[in-house]
């Protein structure tokens, strides 16, 4: 049986599991989810933890959003260095979905970027556990986006 | 027994901890807090780590509070990599409530800061220590904010 | 047998594994390559962890492309910590490239940086692997560049 | 017996040490000092470890001094993730009295704070080893300074 | 019988190396050295940690060379940590000479800063390895400086 994990916070202004969710039910029907919601950013890294160790998930996918001053952004680089260190020591993808308070002025903008990014981020996770590692290879270099339209690969 | 430990600072210019310990005895009055008090923020994760593993408490509350140089911001990236580390190596909440001194200019402005974001977050513990993974998913998205007036959910 | 682990992105818009791959073929014939294609930058250390601690890779080459944001170079940031502390857990090299998108204004400008320093870099490793520790000390401070031509030494 | 352990560089331009040691040794008579001097702060880490792994200290405290250039902030970013990463391993504080030299125009004002500061986190390590964790409790939320003169507590 | 780890790379303009060479085999005439060079700073963590661990050497200096861009200051970020965690880990010294490219602007005065940062430093680890943890204690807090005169210290 998959275990897919699933953590998001109540800081975050959009719903965004419940949009990967959708995607992830409709690809992995046969998976289980567990979600997991806490405060903020820098309490993801241990939730996603608990998922993958004591929850013995498969993967874990994770929501954060993030404000626009200056230690917002180092609140980011804690979580990302805490969500690779994860993964270093489980040896299972955490996929990190992040929105910036500060990409977009609008919030309808901020609304797409947010349920751009997430689902298609559920349909990275779905095609690495279910293809492995070559199942990306197609699109190696080719310049996807999440929460923005692809801009394609650089060609000679 | 619930055992939940409480750190902060003589750096700190407001008592957050006393105004979450109110919040945590009316919520959990079973439970049994430790306080450990520590100079600043980098001497913080020491103290977690001691309440978590030594004095054996499920979750610790951490109180710190930060000046509005470069270099104290340089301080906050490390303590928050340092806690998120050890909530990796223990699988236990860290909830860390940090005040930043340049958030507001008026002193009056930063006191009500601090206790509104050291009363809620405190009450976030609670939640996920009598709830679990999904008591504050019904929140999820919401755009809840500590210290500041919630800013609500982006709608489509 | 050796084995040499490629781990890259759909994120980049380069396939500079491919032109990594040439010149590991040409100079490493007998040596068998394992792929492994994830969406961004901070998915490549578990995506290398897995490589060699799980398919037993003697080494790993990894290619990444950062944005022209700040919060990209903070993934960044946390890409390096996290392929560092990888390489110090096992022992073995872990070649990481990576283009910035700022490094170049004309998209043939930056096609000429990544593949120039995809194919340099994988020259390394095959020195690295092949000669040993002492294989690169003839050009130790010679100015050396990956993407860009050679600065040189500077002379008394 | 009490083993009390102290770190400090040849960078630093005001004997730190010197002054701490008057601190501990008329509040802890009783214990024994080790001293460890080191080039710069990035030697601190592995200095403090040594003491307390395997010189068996009971606590450590570092001094440090940082230049002016942000890589100089930098290298105190590294240094001061080092020293939290070993106090999570040890479980044992580490104090760590940093001066930035660019904390003050005047040479003797720098003097100043390094003196102050080095003395009152003396002091603080006196009370952590002696009264334990709630030795400073009274002082929380207070407002206090090391190099500086107290602020003192925000009231409502 | 004492072993000394020298790391390398070919990313940097002056041979470093063969400048600590010389003062290490002046002051340790009994010592054996061994050299390893790697393409950048961000591979020089695990080509010391593999002289610390596989060949048994009783202490490394590094020589590093940063570009002048923001990003290769944040990879000098990330070599700091990693050397510092690799320090712990191991308990053995790893001396980091470091020089960057914007020190100074003509090439004849960056000469002459990274000879006598790698002379000097090798000194101070000649004195470490020799004399122990006090060796530069007389020293302490003499602002001492390498690459540069030495700045003195500030006296009351």
């Amino acid at each position: 049986m998959i275990k897919v994990g699933i953590v998001d916070t109540t800081f975050a202004r959009v719903d965004m599991a419940k949009e990967a969710v959708d995607v992830l039910r409709e690809n992995m029907p046969e998976a289980v989810f567990i979600r997991y919601t806490v405060p903020g950013i820098k309490d993801i890294p241990v939730a996603a933890r608990n998922l993958l160790v004591e929850e013995g998930c498969d993967a874990v996918i994770t929501f954060g959003w993030v404000g626009s001053k200056l230690v917002d952004k180092y609140s980011y680089i804690a979580l990302s260095i805490g969500l690779i260190m994860l993964q270093l020591m489980t040896g299972k993808h955490v996929i990190d979905v992040t929105v910036h308070e500060d990409e977009a002025e609008k919030p309808s903008e901020l609304y797409k970027i947010a349920v751009d990014r997430a689902r298609k981020h559920a349909l990275n996770l779905v095609r690495l556990m279910k293809g492995g590692k070559e199942a990306l290879t197609k699109y190696a270099g080719k310049g996807l986006r999440q929460g923005y339209p692809d801009v394609g690969p650089i060609v000679e």
